[in-house]
């Protein structure tokens, strides 16, 4: 991979780097050719340090309060703060200078169904950071809002059929999907333990319940889709990763279940078609959707059955934030995202 | 737990016990209080000892050949061998004047999809072992075939919708379901090893293709649904437990989404209601199927989602096929299933 | 399984019934069927119900505060209280007139390692509840201190070889246990999530700075073993379940691996000897210790090598608590364990 | 990572590319940046591909026949093939001009216990391709006996006791290693299906059976100590990692547990101590083995108690091959395993 003689680098900070998502964050800033750790904030565990294995090494990264970190010197801040405590730290992050890419669901399209009172200067309006549908906001963007994980698996599915005007307008999509446990955060409960969690199997926020749909609905709207989204995620017995199988009912009956996927990712290095099917080992530890579709048989109604894998700490959150900061700051979009 | 002082006692025998459903049933006879295990039979295993634990206690079981086996010395045969090879043992049984409670595709309804020609003696209408929806069929029966896995959890969550004429009509009722491994068998394959199925999760026999359809359409016809299925299953890495995630869009609207369920099991003792949603850990290893159900918000269509788990061993094999004996002989329905 | 016509019913309570060995004591007692449960404690849910399987049903089991709890309604308490907290209730139960099986460390020999100032009426040398080794001791006991699991698998293990002087005096006995996930409690704690535990394993407590080393050199010294304990606990990604592999110096040669374990418990009914190896599977939901053993070749030192699994929560906990209560209420010692 | 301008490119091979091993080898060749993967053998997948995932990407391998393989165009060869099969293939290797690194035990110290007539130009004597301990012995060596994974995560940890003479003359070092279940290989058999694993932990190869005891007891002679091993490997339900608990009786007390490590692997990339416990989850997917140890009390016999762990495919088995092969072909050690 020959890169420039004087490839710059940038000074980037996380907040809230004690979830998963934070961690995974710190990670890929460590292996990053192009950024430097500045800081990594997470106030219940300040003063403690987090072990962040990077680069075929482990590092050692010091937690600070989000108070102790200095705003003003960094270019980026990556926030990886809780749904509704993100706005305010945005606005401090572009106070201060820095450009922000927000992991939360505060500022992303329908805004998590919430709606918040922004402070100064955060735009209502952030570009929604998902690549490889709408690239070209973000080329000057000062903050992004990166899509939730279970979006991402499905929106990056949807979208061809949705711009091609495929899906059967008022018609119900149905998706089913399946994350890992990482994807419900660090926060601990009783819930979430180990003997709670092996060898079962559960769906939860069912009936349209879930906050991203609201970033789905929004989207697939923009697109030009006219559908209703039944969306029921379930909890997977494993670490990390996102299936979603995706039943559509089509507007006109089609013969290569991949054709309109090769034609919308031709060129896009973070999407993967599959003749097969797409499964959580495939995408593990890397940032891609990995895409696989059939024809069902003996059904009136054409469908499109679509499968849609990817890793909801890496696509799915830190590895798309670290793509979007990329975009932002003018470096090559998958600079750090290969390993 | 008061038992007659004359309970009978009835022989029987196990085709096909070096399976996971064969195992199963080994461990349910032994701990059934009136059934003795006279045989049990594995080609492959044959002179060795099956370890089986029931009863509080771990059992040697002698695997024999089956042409060893004593056919004319039991009074009811369980049947576990593969697709495609039960028929003609089947015939053997029936010969030799025992009951066979069959667990192979071969003799349900739509016969998986395979016309085979059937050995002298062999219904080719045997009673589908649905007891809850099919109890009166098997009164008088030589022969039960033994649903699918698969099947059960499904037809027991979309019998009473169908019944009732609530399934809207030409409609596609999508089923997302995902098994634990036990389900794919005992047979050593590749793909079935721990280090291939750990933290991994995947769809199988995908757009329609799997043989439990067979057995599903021809009995929601039965039941006056003018309906299609799409049904995609899935492999988690779990031992044992199914849980279905079924949307079925309705002719009219519903107002209480277990109502048509408590009307239809109110007196069932192995179907579970839930107001909440039923997980795999609910089930396994019980003879139970565990039902709960929503009306998702923000469709413009009527639909009705529900949940439906079972242990694919227990309900969806050996348990609901002990439960099948149980009826045959005329002993009580539930005897050797509440441990 | 026969029992008389007037078999007693006696009421008995569980105080800590949300942790993992509370339930499974709630569990226990509603399957026994001499028992009923009076109360069940937990500060922290109380006001909630707790989901309890238990005969082929899942019974909802209201959780009371435990200053709620009639204490001088029941026979007997089960308590399940965090150690350091137990020794003031098994007062207050004693006050009111009830017997107690102690789950807690408080008791044990040696009183992991902590002196309390035990409250008026409670004993500090209530008799140490392994019956295979000190059942004479319960017979009239007030209270009884249940061991620990790790405890449990060991000195079932080892008894047998000290009380017939076969090991080495002055040599150290090379304990390495591992456990499942639930022996580390119900508390929320980030390292015992799901995320945390899937894939990896690791010892923790090491250099023998485990509580439970109290009660086993206090029972060794007892027995009349004068050797030294290394003991290395590891912590294992399942849910249930101890294996202890342990290394004994031998004083004397010895020519069947088993034999001391043949002779020692012939006749007890939950100590089950193995010509192969124990393994989690054989014990899991089973009131059991499994044994097997080897002499290892090549070495210069006699030496037995000894394996020993128990499930942690049965007969390492809730299981063992009931065989004493059992004990002490004049039951059938295996009363409710034999499912 | 400065690289010269004229890194040279070598052309490899591996033999037996199926298993987990082979795998292994192929992700590592393709993604390293001096090696190219000329062909890779798998004789009962020949005319299949392999998927392999490595820099980012996921590759289709074509495995072909070993016969078919051109072993005159390469190198050198990763023999991974069965322990037995491999010496014949290793001639063949070398008459056709190339360099071996051999995985199987044929040729280590001990030669797994067993003696093959060795085929004309296979050396009896090959350099055991333990980096950290016999660097010098490969710099000209035609074939490197690449170490078992056991193997290598215990004489890594034992090795600077040995030499400083720390271990107690004819004492017995106890080891208990637990294991993931790739180590067992990718061969389908019955025990090794998820549902025999999942949930179960249990020792096997016990008593001092297993064949990585030859190159263990060799290599320790070798470096002067005069010990016994008492060996015991344990299967985990995880994938990959082996964890080593190792308790050495010493010659002398120790006052740092470290300090030997420190002392012998100051310079050592790929060894790295903790003053914590090592973990399967700190290793898995590097290169590294990972030491911790502490001074246990309470012991009469001067004791350290030693952790060691590794990634069994990756410093177990591939990653030290390559590694090797590195030192082999005068390349950066570390070459194409930092990722």
């Amino acid at each position: 991979m020959p890169q420039s003689a004087v490839a710059p680098t940038y000074r980037v900070g996380v907040l809230g780097a004690s979830g998963y998502s934070g961690r995974e964050l710190c990670a890929l800033v460590l292996g990053h050719p192009n950024l430097t750790l500045a800081f990594a904030t997470a106030n219940s565990q300040r003063g403690t340090t987090l072990r962040v294995r990077a680069g075929g090494r482990v590092h050692d990264v010091p937690m600070v309060a989000p108070e102790e970190a200095d705003l003003a010197g960094v270019d980026l801040v990556f926030a990886a703060l809780p749904h509704g405590a993100s706005a305010e730290w945005i606005g401090k992050v572009i106070a201060a200078g820095a450009r922000v890419v927000d992991l939360s669901s505060d500022l992303r399209p329908g805004h998590g169904g919430v709606t918040h009172a922004l402070p100064a200067g955060v735009p209502a309006d952030a570009p929604y950071g998902m690549p490889e549908l709408f690239r070209a906001d973000m080329a000057n963007a000062r903050v992004v809002a990166n899509p939730g994980c279970y979006a991402t698996s499905i929106l990056v599915a949807l979208a061809p059929l949705a711009k091609s005007g495929l899906i059967a307008p008022g018609a119900t999509v149905n998706i089913s999907s399946a994350s890992g446990v990482s994807g419900a955060g660090a926060s601990p409960k009783l819930e979430l333990l180990f003997a709670e969690i092996t060898e079962d199997f559960r769906a939860y926020g069912v009936g349209n319940a879930h906050r991203h749909l609201y970033e789905m609905r929004a989207t697939l709207a923009r697109l030009g889709a006219d559908c209703d989204l039944l969306f029921t995620p379930h909890l997977l017995p494993v670490d990390r990763g996102i299936l979603s199988t995706i039943s559509v009912p089509l507007s006109r009956p089609l013969s290569d279940a991949l054709a309109p996927y090769r034609e919308a990712y031709a060129n896009e290095p973070f999407v993967e078609l599959t003749t097969g099917l797409p499964a959580l080992a495939d995408v593990q530890h890397r940032n891609v959707v990995r895409i696989g579709a059939v024809i069902p048989t003996g059904l009136r109604q054409d469908t499109l059955l679509v499968f849609s894998a990817i890793d909801n700490l890496v696509k799915g959150a830190a590895g798309q934030a670290v793509q979007n900061a990329n975009i932002m700051l003018g470096l090559d979009e998958g600079a750090g995202l290969q390993a």
